[in-house]
């Protein structure tokens, strides 16, 4: 490695005007800019040292909480590798799946978990309205704990996922763009289709696409998010994310036709999601626990489904977009027509074609997730880069 | 950080007369005094070397073994936190919840997961009689194991919770009384009430406040111990905290009035607990899984309970104690009137002011797990935590 | 120490002829005897460093993933005790007990858990014809993933138990013979009775028989296989086993009387296990969710079982032994009667007798499992020995 080109990259950190440190990771437009580019130039460097067979533990002994109250195979280990990375312990936070806790118990759990923790990593995504405003509450609760002097440290909260956002799908999505085009600065410009896509299961979150249209909108990229009618997302998550492009001299367009967002796109993300309304629909009857009528609401949204079995990213589609080759996107599992369904989001053998793509992509959320860590808890985090990195003590023997 | 100050509580450690080395931790009763402080000394050292950003890392590898035969987060946490301090991996032993086993099951399972274990967190509160045998019977194996010279060494059993003591919790509560009242030497003559409290819920344990009477009669306290007729612990438990009172200069007495126990009360630890007869007659209920019968003793205890709704630690209560401002101790989670529950062991406003004297309390839970640890796998602990000490690596980079 | 000692067995390592790295361990028979020698030596060697207190921690961070597809306790604690004891952080991949994965599914998630793995431990011994081959299919992902550049390195899969094979199991067994006798050489026309035994339970794997024969026939020893006619295993293992045997200088029987088995036998290891038939009949059933006809087969075995309650281990039949005196064997847990059942593969004296022996056994299962991660990781692993001794780093302080 050119030790040079890495400590040009630590340089750039200690040169960001940023205020991450004692902070939440949880929606990436609650973030400057350069608190963004410090995430990925973070990210970056935890890659190359790791690669270069340096170690990043900077924790000897700490704890990180892993709660996921939905489930989830690649985001925990994701979450998992990237505690150990620096040197945390993960235990997990097993609440059972359903449970929704307000008000004092929250306030206590958050506390009796933290004493010897560094961070919290929560997904919490099935319900409209609970995700986003519980990781918020346990954040209050770390608050409220250190300025009683309860807790030694605050635990930074890492949003994994939340019924709003999950920015560390879409954070590890750009810097997969950015590796793929030669820099962030390549975005500008660029355009993505953020698409529904046809799957024959239902109910799937609608974080990723908001993930998506409220980080590129940051980026000056020319949106055109496609869903068939009545398949929005939520409004007030739209609109910001219009307002957004216009700031960073982009644009954002909704369009309900696959077709029209495809033509001459430079990146794809065809993917399924239930629209807004029926997830506001499901809530009441999540909490109330009425299996018949959410299986009834299931029945209509998959009938209602079936209609647009054409949103599918067949061949056809991508010839579509800029020389036919745009990049395709995905943040997998992808429903593969004839693979791992009949009808799904994604022609076989375009996925085929862009697997290792989606299998980089992914590739980067550990390091995404370590470097929100990292910057929630360094007060000084090029500091502790650049100590990392002059210890250089070796991974692995 | 007072270089001498740390070294000086070393050294009472160092001059302490202990034989904790390759013994387990099971009941606060079957220890000397001194042992007891000496636990109390090392967490308190544990947790200013952390405070001191100083590594308590001795081990380099190593298997904490955490079996929780009931639900449990606080204390996983707790014990988790501690295992991972000290630098050890937890591995979880599940072996389903009402399993009760025996014999060679027990002796077998002990000594295959305890090749490369420094440590066993048991708990196991379900049954009378079942919890502190069980551990027991682990503990016989793993010393079988090493004379037989199978096990290289003998792991320590930590006791996590059992039918009749929690000293993981008392000792919590205990250091907490030694810092809230200015030293442990503070507490000869000062009033504590253990008084049942009404619950909505039902088959609470009898170890939290079997703990308590147990551990306070050590230090020359005025313990009354205050329930409704009928409600008694084991009588073996209230009879050497009796003697123990004795012993130690304190006094021990029983009421049946809450406003009698709270009567001057420098400490109240207002919490429910089921008869100890309940508890008896659970047994063979259990054994035998009659669910009709332990339903029907549910119902029985539950109706019983509700004629003592009266038994709440309110603000009129809290009146009572001395200055009216005695100090509130709960194990958490406390079932609070109008937040928790409609009636419960505590009045809102009561359980607000000492919130966070609770959520302090819970704070040395890992500390204090980790000092027995450490006690019971160093058989000259001073040397090693002077060790730590000077090598002062830190714990965060 | 004798560091002259140690170091020897370093020079050995390096003086193999070996190719077993960015390789899994699936099947001992796919292994050249050097590389089996490499195992048992480097499980040695990582024992040795241990007691003399140095670290084996060979990652200062990293994941080793374990995927059980059926329960598990002492696999679970050997393999979370080998990877903690080279510094990676277990962890568990779970996908649900029954599921039976397959192409993209299982080339994904391969991927997906390993951006920062260095082992993956598999346990799948449920489904004949699946085991096996799941893990070559993971393995294969792996390669490709490597290829692609999408993995950084190429974690190394360890069978912990396939439909075919119990490599950790029979090595861990022959590192105890290897002790017990004086050396591996010492095993060479040693007489081992590998025989079936009656169990009150049902659906026993093949893999631990099969794994003792596939492995004994590699030493030259005298290998009798008995069962009841139509107990046997999978034919090919049996034919392969017969033409090692021969190949290394020992003899491979099969009988179906445990009498013959027994006589003048220097190492018994009386096991039940489903007849490979039976194991055929259940995949179908299996694959179908068929519970009756499941139900119903296993009423069929059992009835057929139940003919055979004379294959036990007594002590009448020890006395037909070498001397009365053959080193029992048993992967643990056996079947003793009178004690875990009423009737069951060994007699209770037979079984107390040799108890500790069965320990230490599976004492040596940790070590191996490190040994393959070890040599499946290192280019160079006797240098990586080499570095741990030279670097000396206190195990615990």
């Amino acid at each position: 490695m050119q030790n040079k080109d890495l400590e040009g990259m630590i340089a750039r950190v200690a040169s960001r005007n940023i205020n991450m440190y004692g902070k939440d990771f949880l929606l990436t437009w609650e973030k400057s800019l350069e608190e963004l580019e410090a995430v990925f130039d973070t990210a970056m460097i935890l890659r190359r040292l790791r690669q270069e067979n340096i170690s990043c533990r900077i924790w000897d002994s700490g704890i990180a909480v892993s709660n996921f109250r939905d489930n989830s195979t690649r985001t925990r280990f994701s979450f998992a590798s990237a505690a150990d990375l620096l040197g945390l312990y993960v235990q997990d936070l097993d609440e059972g799946k359903s449970q929704v806790a307000h008000g004092e118990t929250v306030r206590e759990t958050a506390t009796m978990i933290s004493f010897l923790a560094e961070a919290i990593g929560i997904r919490d995504d099935m319900y409209l309205g609970e995700g986003d405003r519980y990781q918020r509450e346990v954040g209050q609760a770390l608050d409220e704990a250190v300025a009683a002097q309860v807790l030694p440290s605050r635990p930074t909260v890492i949003n994994l996922q939340s019924d709003i956002d999950h920015p560390t799908q879409s954070m590890a999505d750009f810097l997969h763009l950015a590796e793929y085009f030669g820099g962030l600065d390549k975005l500008k410009g660029k355009k993505i289709a953020m698409s529904w896509a046809y799957s024959p299961s239902y109910g799937k979150p609608l974080s990723v696409p908001q993930g998506i249209i409220g980080l590129a909108s940051r980026f000056g990229m020319d949106i055109r998010l496609a869903y068939p009618e009545g398949y929005n997302l939520i409004p007030e998550i739209e609109a910001l994310s219009a307002r957004q492009a216009e700031a960073s001299g982009g644009r954002f367009t909704i369009t309900h036709s696959m077709q029209e967002a495809f033509k001459d796109a430079d990146i794809v993300y065809p993917k399924s999601w239930a629209p807004y309304e029926v997830m506001q629909r499901r809530v009441p009857l999540l909490h109330a626990g009425d299996t018949a009528g959410l299986k009834a609401l299931e029945q209509e949204c998959l009938a209602n489904n079936a209609k647009f079995k054409d949103w599918e990213c067949t061949e056809d589609m991508m010839k579509l977009t800029r020389g036919g080759r745009a990049l395709y996107m995905h943040c997998l599992p992808a429903d593969i027509t004839g693979v791992s369904c009949k009808a799904g989001e994604v022609a076989a053998s375009v996925f085929e074609r862009y697997r290792n793509d989606t299998y980089r992509e992914a590739g980067w959320k550990p390091y995404i997730i370590a470097a929100m860590i990292l910057l929630g808890k360094r007060d000084a985090p090029a500091r502790t880069l650049q100590a990392l990195f002059e210890r250089g003590r070796s991974r692995e023997l």
